[in-house]
């Protein structure tokens, strides 16, 4: 934390800033998190000015207790005069600005450049910004800072992770045990009695990861065949599977407040001659991506990388072909963290947030589509560079397309 | 979906603006969800111009096949020259700048007022609506309009929300179930050769949930004693339930886009005097907030009146004492839907907001909060205004302090 505090003083300093203001709905805020930990907020705000200590104003003295153990100091409902605007009911934006205006000023702030970050109502932070923009207040974008400073895990965030990423390896076991299971008949894929629906594979992930404390609040990719040769297409529940056909499950949970992502893709028989070379390829792909994603190296180099080797392999890539949506259609991978996509990041950019160093949490998934011949493959892994600059892989699980493989 | 965009229509005109425009991170942003449904996208955009089609702008040609599923006219990466800037690495501002400038222009409207709504990160909503307000769009909040929009539920909504409730319900009795089980050995609660700590009835609460398909990513309250007794701690993981406190159960889960919520108080053994006094006070709270919540009824006037019995019984209240922390310390209910709070409200507001209509689905949530005494009680229910104007309880479950009155 003071690590990160003095990190944010020097960006503030290089932006020109007095302070960083977060605007949140409630503490899972992924750009507030940071700085309050696992507590129970609904909308609240932090000021941290550069070179000072953050305080945080909540809105409401039931959260007392909650705002308290944060360990910050607090701007209170009582500091906010919150009777006065609950009883004049005050429009969204008005709080909003008022609120802000007021614990930027009992932080010792006078009207001047602040970087913006949290999350919130676009049409109420537009207008609150505007309004205190009259007072002086200059906006500068900070939502980058944020995540600047989260791109290297703490050893307790990497825990955190780690937590996750053991419950998602053993909710893919799990379809793994159930695809295993299964058994053809004319064409179709039965399992328990009845044809295997791809909700009966959602329902099981569900559980697992339940029990392991982990929830989906961005749903997961259970996709067969064709859906699974569109990378974003989450799969049809009602779809029954069928023997030989490709099967990506895309997991990527939250436990508490971090999330963890992994891809396996699946054949229960025999796969095609195109299913087989597009999976050993992605394969390889992946070995040349954890051979290159050391400490230094651009993620854009990585990718740059892999889409060489697809290239040898006759894929079209979003570097030979821009805008593809067969072949190699996407980046290689995101950090993760707080958010699902955070830094580092994959893209041809130039800025700290698109090298890779020592602390990173991020996957490396590439994978092929052939939506035209109904299929889809991809494998990622969630890794970690440890302080020594190796990669530790925090989704160890095999790749086969056979799911007996994972017994 | 035609009656919501012809009431859009009639709000816009009022606003004096000429369209809705939804920044939204997901589909699942409760302003964009009413019009695409559930469908996964990532970072998106909405145009609804006044008395038009609306169009969804989406940002990979990885979503064709979720974009196409909402049914919309579309605004392609193509359209939007996607590739161009993918490779230019634009700054997140700039590129929600230039995605919105251009799927406005698309949608045939010239620089003027628009309604904004969706949510995003702060900082890249302030600096892409200052930049386009250079070019001359004007920016009115327009979360609120969606939210009005969002007030009254279809009957297709109704159905996601009883099945998120009947999935509540079903948690709400797990716990009661444990709870009954549970034997008083040397002052504390014990289970299954253990104390019964309340991360035990969490982990029964996340699998039954589980097999509802719901998810919690608001978390939940399982507060025992004089945790409870302050309305939003969440209550502590390690902490062992003893016979005779109060344990207030607050579970508001979501399935697919749509949340439930549901509170009730448990106590195991006899509960103190002063307990079961605010219980039953409690009871008749809630007993005459279903009385009086009728259509045309403003929410404040339910509060109002919860507010009167509860100082009939000696408490203290929000009306009596603003900013009081016992007692009677919230407002009696909130809407719900897509988003955990919507309207109606319960404020002292006068706009159409505050006022109960049919269609509407909300919760009556009345509480009293002793912590210097030890306890808190809160009974919630999640209801519903039919179109005759009958209340329906959608959480219909016992109200007693004993768990064995739930078997």
């Amino acid at each position: 934390m003071a690590d990160r505090l003095a990190e944010l003083s020097a960006r503030l300093a290089e932006l020109g800033c007095e302070a960083l203001l977060v605007l949140a709905s409630a503490a899972q805020d992924p750009d507030l998190a940071p700085f309050v930990g696992a507590v129970h907020l609904g909308e609240c705000q932090l000021v941290a000015p550069r070179g000072g200590a953050a305080r945080l104003a909540f809105l409401t003295p039931m959260e007392r207790e909650e705002a308290a153990a944060t360990g910050l100091a607090l701007i209170t409902p009582e500091d906010l005069d919150h009777t006065r605007w609950q009883s004049e009911a005050l429009e969204p934006a008005d709080l909003t600005a008022w609120v802000a205006g007021r614990a930027l000023q009992l932080s010792g702030l006078s009207p001047g450049r602040i970087a913006l970050a949290g999350h919130g109502p676009a049409g109420v932070i537009q207008a609150a910004c505007a309004r205190l923009a009259k007072d002086g207040w200059i906006w500068v974008p900070g939502n980058s800072v944020v995540l600047a400073l989260r791109k290297r895990k703490t050893a307790a965030e990497v825990e955190a992770i780690r937590a996750a990423a053991t419950g998602t390896c053993e909710a893919m076991r799990s379809v793994a045990r159930l695809l295993a299971s299964a058994t053809p008949v004319e064409g179709a894929l039965w399992l328990e009695g009845e044809p295997l629906r791809i909700a009966r594979l959602r329902a099981e992930i569900a559980q697992v990861l339940a029990r392991h404390g982990l929830e989906q609040p961005k749903g997961n990719i259970v996709a067969p065949g064709d859906e699974g040769g569109v990378p974003h297409s989450m799969g049809t529940d009602e779809r029954v599977l069928k023997p030989g056909e490709s099967l990506v499950v895309d997991v990527f949970p939250r436990g508490g407040a971090f999330f963890a992502d992994c891809t396996r893709t699946f054949c229960v028989g025999e796969p095609s001659e195109p299913l087989a070379r597009a999976w050993a390829a992605v394969r390889a792909a992946l070995e040349r991506a954890y051979q290159r994603a050391v400490p230094g190296v651009r993620g854009w180099s990585v990718q740059e990388a892999v889409c060489a080797l697809f290239t040898e392999h006759g894929e079209l890539t979003p570097i030979s072909s821009p805008g593809t949506t067969t072949g190699y259609v996407h980046n290689l991978g995101h950090g993760v963290g707080l958010a699902i996509h955070e830094q580092p990041i994959f893209k041809k950019v130039s800025g700290a947030e698109g090298v890779l160093r020592e602390g990173d949490v991020f996957t490396l998934e590439p994978g092929l589509y052939h939506p035209e011949q109904g299929f889809g493959v991809r494998l990622e892994d969630l890794v970690r560079l440890d302080d020594d600059g190796a990669l530790e892989n925090l989704t160890p699980l095999p790749y086969e397309l056979d799911p007996r493989a994972y017994l």
